[in-house]
This record gives structure tokens, sequence and C-alpha cells, in this order.
């Protein structure tokens, strides 16, 4: 344990701006032992945030929120942000209704936006300077941005309009590592800018090298002014952001309190807008985390365990053993390798695996430009993140019918990243694209037939699994000693079994429905769940549920760990609704109903959302 | 009429390359005269495909399509590719059916990939040129885009893909108009490199100015060999394209017919991933449309005709009045000031006004930027090009319950620019956003309250109307002749009438549901029809309409003109089940089932969609 004296007096942003310089480096060191402290116990992004202590502390002893704007992008490494502003309770970091792991304007009024994707800070960021502009205050607006963000389109839509006369400060933080390390063009030249020149002193700024170069001879006279002339634009014009027309100045020491602090300080005095490339250490401070830092990226609740198997795991191996049998199949991941499962492609099948950079969209646009050219990608991406690749995924895959198979990872309500990351709307998107075919499967075993079946039908289609592992409650009811119903129908009872209520439901919220159905048991009601690995085409799975939904049945609940308008309840009632055997029969739908799942303190987000097996019964008995 | 005797005799691509080069320049003649001839009689895009004509020849003449690939941006410059591939069918341009506007994989193996948004060109071309790198074949991939498509993200994070070693050919084409002029960082720094450097010669490009620097004096000789190495490190590194690591050739005059055809056999001959800058003349070979290139860009059909007064004009009208007396309003488009209706703000309120480039998802983002910060935005975008924001719409708007307001125009389908273009998802896919509200004016009356209502509330929101104008019979029988019979309401019959069949519908197919009423009067049946100005939030819909539906009514009918999966039609009937009102009623959807709506010869899109009067009759008696 160690003391944070200097910490602890830090109840507000004004206690930090009354300190003397001197103590900041003592500060942050204090900062980053509490993090450590703190994040390996609760769990959350770790490296990134002892990366950015410095940075931090100097934006804030440079500027006043809430009237100056300052904008993470992604948000993932606000911690000393908010340590800063007043919310040092990190023992509930990331728990529903505890400290949300990203920026959050609910949360505070230093939070001026909001994240959980990437690349996006830029384009608010402009949002917030042309409107101070506008209104004519002389706010600033500080947008905080790491190397990976570049990879991203929308940052570069951002930067096409970022005009040079704005009170904005741009920070690229380049740590060398995003999630994993960057590739791609960016990356590179990134890195030569920052090989290519000492690091950047605000002293040294104004006059350079070139104006000592000596004058010598009379012929070589104008040769050379002309000459020193076209280096000086081509060294001062010469990189990547003032060719769009940006000042740019570094690249700087970040993790250097004076450097970085000196070097904010001119960019303020410009009045301009400016972009000030650092360097920091991912993960600062700590041996462990400085030399691993993609395993601090984000730690688990409880600390750093060995690789669980899950489904992202599983995804990675079946596809790696069908890739060896099919020459044709290949793995595409938007700068989550490791997260998707996606990686044991990069070592067994290299020349098949592409990491394009967080960038959904071109993922999903360069799937179906190798598909239209005889390959079969597997695009594997969290279900939340997938939402920005939802017109590709119309234009360029579905409306030409290519082969390209969406694997939607981290499905469902997800605790701790908070609505950023819930995966609550892929099947709504998803079922309005014509001619994409969805499963739903929840145990390894079906994810392998769901992805053979994807193969051999070589359409368009998305399978979609939730975070973590297999549930045993799951496969043991529906698998071990289950049934099934039909094809894409398992059901944990038997036809000729006298059920009055018939639960239907996909993914993992199944497990809810078998804590119902021993509620159903104590009041005397005979309930049964009805599982779904597969859900559209529609109407072939409601052709499939009239022919053996049984005839004892009254009531139909739809129970669905997603958003209720477009759902899998909705489309698959309006197609059920076609055949008699509904007809007298109740249909009770369970969803997210207009609502983002924000998360309450004491509750559980299955809870707020109204999807438990208590939210079941009652509702059974107060429509009755 | 010009001869076209030439052109007459290219029957496929092999006629075209049995010709001499000589001939080209009066081909290339002939190709304008046929397009200038026939595009102004279909209606159709004129201004790009008369630039790209040589461009074109010449890729066809070095490259070997199926084998090789040429892929188009958007697609609209793909007329001269088509014409000199088998397709002179331009009587039937645009027509549903006929030939398609934009590229299309069904309509011929030439066309190897299918567009019709921009920026998604580079994508599906390295998806091609990695395939054939993997696959081992030494077909080359050839990208035509325009300097537009630089301002939408994508493009970056393809370049930031682009591996140097692939037969990939990026033709840039500059032709200083997207649709609008391009503003912009990237745009500044292009109109730089044209014209700080003399027309890229292909003779000329081994050895440059540098190499005749004279060597004078002994002591300068050192400096200058080290400031030349550095100068050529400057010239030759010095741009967006060098920087990211691609091969860069140009500026290239690209009408000149042996000039582009040296520079791109010498890409050809590289093997390796390069850029090509060309320099084109929108609108080349006419006076016309070389002077207002902007008005020749999209030709409607039967030619040009002075601005009609329409939904997007009236936007822009209501709007900048508003603006007048509420401070706070701006507008925001995604480079379609004049398809949108919004340059009116530009004249008259230019500081609150933003064209942001092709960047849908930047817009939307910055768009809730600027409402944290205090501003009201309106951003204006065409119903198929915002599905592009949709997650900066969940993630940034909605989450945030930021004031920003959509105005979404050419909803439902539209003839002409084909599926792609078609608004028929945006009901779907904004249904599942959380507090997002949705207004369904159908008036410019209506689209005025829409707009008040937008601002009084404060929420997310969406204003949705038809491509075009008001409709008379619409604004006949349901406003002048009509009755309100809830808020958001309206009807074209009396709540006392004896009604047996009730309509409800909104946006542009309510013209439809008039044709209905008259063949069920026919048939001995009162029909009447609902037209919904609001759908979002439903179940404030279905309360006012449990409350208002005659008692007499027995059947209704659900009109949609967008995607049934999570439409309107399947979101509201899923509130309205709760009203036992609704009990005893026969409930009939008629909305696009899981299809694009491709069009076909001799039918409307209506009739291929299955909305039409007829289909209507045809499913009441069926069903009943």
């Amino acid at each position: 344990m160690t003391e944070h004296s200097r910490l602890n007096k830090i109840k507000s942003v004004s206690d930090l701006k009354a300190m003397r310089e001197e103590e900041m480096p003592m500060l942050a060191r204090e900062i980053r032992s509490f993090l450590w402290e703190n994040v390996n116990k609760t769990g959350g992004h770790l490296a990134s945030n002892l990366g950015v202590v410095e940075m931090t502390l100097a934006i804030h002893r440079l500027f006043d929120t809430p009237k100056d704007h300052i904008i993470f992008d992604v948000g993932h490494q606000s911690y000393v942000h908010k340590l800063l502003t007043g919310r040092n309770n990190f023992d509930e970091l990331r728990i529903p209704g505890g400290l949300s792991g990203f920026t959050k304007r609910s949360e505070s009024e230093h939070d001026c936006f909001g994240a959980g994707h990437s690349s996006t800070s830029l384009s608010a960021a402009l949002g917030f300077a042309e409107s101070d502009a506008r209104q004519g205050s002389d706010a600033y607006t500080v947008v905080v941005l790491g190397d990976g963000a570049f990879t991203g389109g929308m940052i570069h839509e951002a930067i096409n309009n970022c005009r040079e006369d704005l009170r904005l400060i741009i920070i690229l933080n380049e740590n060398e590592m995003s999630i994993s390390r960057n590739k791609g063009g960016f990356a590179t030249h990134l890195s030569k800018m920052r090989n290519s020149k000492r690091y950047f002193k605000v002293k040294n700024a104004t006059h350079g090298v070139l104006d000592k170069i000596p004058l010598v001879g009379k012929g070589a006279a104008n040769l050379i002014r002309d000459t020193k002339q076209a280096l000086k634009n081509a060294i001062y014009k010469s990189n990547y952001f003032e060719h769009l027309g940006l000042y740019y100045m570094g690249p700087v020491d970040g993790n250097d309190y004076s450097a970085v602090s000196d070097v904010i300080s001119v960019a303020k005095s410009l009045e301009r807008s400016t972009v000030i490339h650092m360097v920091t250490k991912k993960g600062k401070g700590f041996k462990e985390s400085e030399e691993m830092p993609q395993h601090y990226h984000m730690v688990p609740k409880g600390g750093l365990k060995p690789e669980v198997e899950g489904f992202s795991a599983n995804l990675g191996r079946i596809l790696s053993e069908k890739a060896e049998v099919c020459d044709d199949i290949c793995g595409i991941t938007a700068a989550m390798p490791h997260g998707t499962g996606m990686e044991v492609l990069k070592y067994n099948h290299r020349d098949r695996f592409y990491d394009v950079g967080i960038a959904e969209e071109h993922a999903a646009t360069f799937a179906a430009g190798l598909a239209a050219n005889g390959m079969r990608p597997f695009f594997a991406c969290y279900s939340s993140f997938l939402q920005r690749a939802y017109d590709n995924i119309i234009h360029d895959v579905a409306l030409q019918s290519l082969p390209v198979t969406l694997c939607i990872d981290r499905t469902g309500l997800n605790e701790g990243d908070g609505a950023t990351h819930h995966g609550i709307f892929d099947v709504s998107f998803l079922s309005g694209v014509p001619g994409l075919e969805i499963y739903t499967p929840v145990t390894y075993e079906s994810l392998g037939r769901a992805i053979d079946l994807a193969y051999e039908r070589a359409l368009p289609c998305a399978i979609r699994y939730p975070k973590g592992g297999e549930n045993a409650d799951i496969k043991d009811n529906f698998y071990s000693n289950g049934h099934a119903f039909a094809p894409y129908i398992r059901s944990d009872f038997d036809k000729n079994e006298d059920i009055s209520c018939v639960i239907i439901t996909y993914g993992g919220i199944a497990s809810e429905t078998l804590r119902a159905e021993k509620l159903f048991a104590e009041k005397g009601i005979k309930c049964g769940t009805l599982l779904l690995e597969k859900l559209k085409p529609y109407g072939d799975i409601a052709a499939a549920l009239a022919d053996t939904l049984p005839d004892t049945c009254d009531t139909v609940v739809f129970l669905e760990e997603g958003i209720r308008n477009g759902g899998a309840a909705l489309c698959l009632y309006d197609k059920l609704r076609a055949y008699p055997v509904f007809d007298k029969k109740r249909y009770i739908v369970h969803a997210i109903d207009d609502d983002f799942v924000l998360g309450e303190k004491g509750r559980t987000l299955r809870q707020s959302a109204k999807l438990t097996a208590e939210d079941i019964i009652h509702s059974y008995f107060d429509k009755k």
C-alpha cells in the first residue's frame, strides 16, 4: 500500500491547480499506484491510463472544465481525469450504477461527451469548438486520442473538417499500441515522424538548424537560398497533419511533466487548431505492464488469469481447423484479434488473416470484395461495434448476396463496459437486412454447426453468440437431456408433455428461462422452453414452431435479450400469426423496450431490463 | 445527331482493343456525343461520365475484364465502361429492370462489384487484390475514384490497409468537384499537389530537376549533397499517399488519351500498389456542362428544368426562416447541400451551415457535439446514406439524449437510382434506437410542424419525408377535406362513418390507399385511411389509435413503403395488441418483406414490392 498524501488532498480540480509544479512527478506516482491497486481489483483499462497521467495533470492545470472541454477518444483512458474531478469511487468502477469505465455526461459536468466506441472524439470536439466559435466563447476544446483511433475512418472525416482558426488542441497520444500493435500506412508514417526528429523542445521551436546553414561562395548563394526555402517548406509542411492544414508540434515525451506542460501551454497560446504529438509509455510505472501492455489493456475483474475457454476462443479454434480443409476460408478482425479469438488464424493461417484496424466499415466491404473474388471471409466483431458496418452489410454484402459470415461476439447485456458495449441491437438491425440469415448458437457444438452451415449455404449470414463461455445448465437441459424439436429448435421438454406455458428464447438469456420454469412449477404450472439456434429466415422458424408447438399450451412467452422494436419476438410473431394454432394463444414478449439499460446500483442488468424469471412469472399472472 | 461510326463497331471490348491508338480521340468524341444525346433524354449522371472517357478507354485497352477487375467508386461514372462492355441500351438507363445507373454484378461479368454509395471502392478493391495475391492470380485490380470519395472515412480505412506489393492501381480522378465543390484539408492538399508540379510526364519520371543542380565551390559541396538528398526525400516522400507507403504518379491530364495510356502502362509494369493522380474536366466536351458541371452532375429525366418546389426545398426554407428567430439552429449536410435543400442556410446563415463532405458518420457525431454545447443541429441526409451513421445515432446522439434532428430525405422507393438508393430501411433501423422520436410528414405544413415540435421537445428525433413534392390527392383528402383524429393522426373519413376496413399508413405511399378505397368501394366495402404524421414513441400512437378506431371496422391493413422486419407495422402492432378493441380485428400487413426491390421491366417499384391498391384488395379477400 502506497501513501497517497498528495492525491488525498485533491477533492476537486482547484486543489490540483493549487499545487506546485514540482509536486507533479510525485503526484503522478501516487496516481499510478492508486490505479494499480484499484484497477487490478475491480478490473478495467489499466495500461492506457498509466500512460496518460502527466498529460491529464497538465491539461487540468492549464484548462478549466467544464467551461473548457476535454474529450477522450473511447474514454477508456479517462480514469485519471475522473480521479482529478472528484470521482475517487474506484471500488465501484464498472459495476451497474457505479463509476463508468468511460466518460459519461450524466456522471459529471467535467465529462462533456460520452464515448465507448473509438474514433468519435474529434467529430464531437469539432462540434464543441465550432459552437464555441459561433457563440463567441473563448473556451478551448482539448481532445486526447491514441494512434489506434487513426485506423478508424471517422477521424479522417473529422480532420478533413478542421478549420485552422478554432481553439482546438488535438493531442495524439502515440503509445505504439492501441489494443494490439497498430499496423498499416498511418502507423508506419507516425513511427517515421517519431524517429526522424529528436524530441521536440518548445524553446527551440522557433529557430531550427536551417537558420545556421552558412552562406558560402557567390555562385552558391542563390542556389542555397532557394534550397533552404524548399527544405523549410518540405520540413515544416511535411507530415500528414501539416498537409491537411493543421499546425503540428512534436513529438514530445508524454511522460515528462514539464515537457508536456510546456507544449500544451504553447498550443494554448496559439489560439488555433493544433496537433500535439506525444509519445507515451503504455503501462508506464510498473515493470509488468510496461513489458506486456497488451495484457494490461483490459484487466478482468480480480486481475489477470490464464485465457479462459469461451465462445471467442472456440470460434478461432473452429475456424482455424476448418481453414485446414477449406482453402478459401479467411478471417478478418477490426483490431480485436485477441478479443474475438481470431488471433489463432494469424498463427495457423497467416496469409488468410486480416487485422484491418478499428475499421468495421472497411472490414465488411473488404470481406464483400474477398467473397466476390472467390474467398469465404468470416468477419468477427463485437455486436456493438458491428453497428458501424450496417450500411456496408446492406449495400456491399446483402444486396450482392455475397457469402460473408459475420461472427458476432459479446451479444446481449454486458456487465462492466456499460451501455455502449451491450450487444442488444444486432438482431434488430440485421432482421431488416434482406436475405441475411441469423444463427444463434449457445454451445460450442452448435457454434460449429452454424459455421458449417454458413459455409455450405454460401449466403450472407450472421452467427451471434454470448460473451464468455457455455452455460452448463443450458447445455444440460437443452442438449444432454434436451430434445430436437425441429431443425434449429431445441427443447427441454418432450412433445408429449402436458405443457401449458412455452417460453421461446435464444442466446445466453436461456439460463433465465430454466429459473422461470422452476418458479412456474412452484405455482403448479408446467412450463417448457424452446431454444432457437437460428432466427432468420423468420418464416422457416415460424413454420417449424407452428408444427411443433404443444396443443396444450395456452401461453407463449418470448424472452429476448435484445431490443424489442425490430427484434426476433416481433418479427417471428408477424409470421406465427398466420398459423391457426396460434389463434387462441397469448403471446407475451419480454425484451428491452426502448431502453439502453444503463444499469442501476444493486440490481443486475437483467433486472434493470425486466428480463428475469420473476418478470416472466409476474407478467404471466398479471396479463391472465 | 452525330455519326458514331467507330462506337457502333464496338460490340465488346475486343473490338476496342483492335482499334488503333490514333482513333481514340475520335472515339472519345463519339462516346461523348452518344452520352450527351442519351442521358439528356433519360436522365442520369452526365458530367462525371463525360470526364472519364479517355481514362475508361485506356483501362479497357490495357486490362482484360473479367479476369482483371475494374471497380468504380459509387459507380455513377461507369457509363463509358458499360458502353464498352456490350451495354448500349441507354434508352433503358435507370428504369426498373433496365440498365442500372451504377455498376451491378448481376448486369455484367465486367461489373465485378456493385456500388451506389461513395467511398467503398478501395475496400472492395483490396478484397479483390488480396484474394488474387492469395490465390496466386496475376490479375490486376484497377479502382477509379474521385476526390470527393476522400471526404469519406472508409477510403482512409482502406488506404491504411494497402500493402505495397499488390497489383492494385488506384486512379484518383480529380475533377475539382464531386457533387458540390469539395472543401476541407484533403481537397486543399490535393489542389496544392496539382498546382505545385507541372503535369507529370512518364518519360521524365526517372530524372528530375534535382540531378541538374550544379556542384559549385568546395565548402558547399557536402552541404549541397546533403541538401539534395533531403530535398529529394522531401519531394519524393512529400504527399499524403507517399506518406502512407503508396507509390504516387501524377498529376496527369486525364483527358489526354496518350498521357493517360502511358501512365497506366507504367503503373501496370510496376506490379505494385500505385496511385495515379489524374486531373479531368467534369462535363468535358460541351460548353454547357463544362461551365456548370454541378447542373449536369445528375440530369433529371427529360433534361434540366428550373428547381422544383419539393420537400427538400421546403426543408431548407423552413429551417432558414426558423433560424432567423432561433439563434441556435444550425444545418449540416454530407456533401448534399443542393439535394437536401440545405444550401439556402449556406446563403442566409453562413456561419451556421456545415457541409462536412461525404461523411455521414462524422456528421451525426459532429451534430451531437454541437448539441452538447448548446446548439440545435438539423442534419439533412438521404435515407439510404443515413444508414452509415447508425452507430453514431445510437452511441453519440440517442444514448446521450442530445437534441439532434435527423432530416431524412428520399424516403420510400426511389425510381432511377435503384436498390442502393431506396429509403426503405430508416424506419426499421431507427425504431430500435431508444428514445428517438420519428415524424413522418407528407405535406410542407406538417413538415413545418414536425420541425417546430422537434425544436420544442429537444430530444433526439428523425423527420422523414418523401422524394419530390406534395401529392395533391393526399393533401386534399387528409388535410383540406380530412379530419384530425388525434394528434399526429389524420383521416379521410369521419368517426361516425360506417367503416369496415381501415388502412393505416404513413409517407408518400398514402396516395395508394386512396386508390384502394375506390377499389373497395366498387366491391361495396367502405374503407378509410388513417395517415400517421408520427410513428415513435409507438406506445403513444397505439394509444391514440385504440381510442379512435371505428367500432365498425373488422380489418386493419397497415401499408408501409419500408422493410417489414422491424418496421412500423410490426412495432405498432406490438403495442396495439394490448388494447381489447383490437382483439377481433384482422391485421394485414403490406410492407417490403425481406426484399431489396430491385425492380422489374414493365412493372412499377410499388408493383414489384406488392404495395399497390390491387395488392391490398387481393389480400383482403384472400385472407378473409
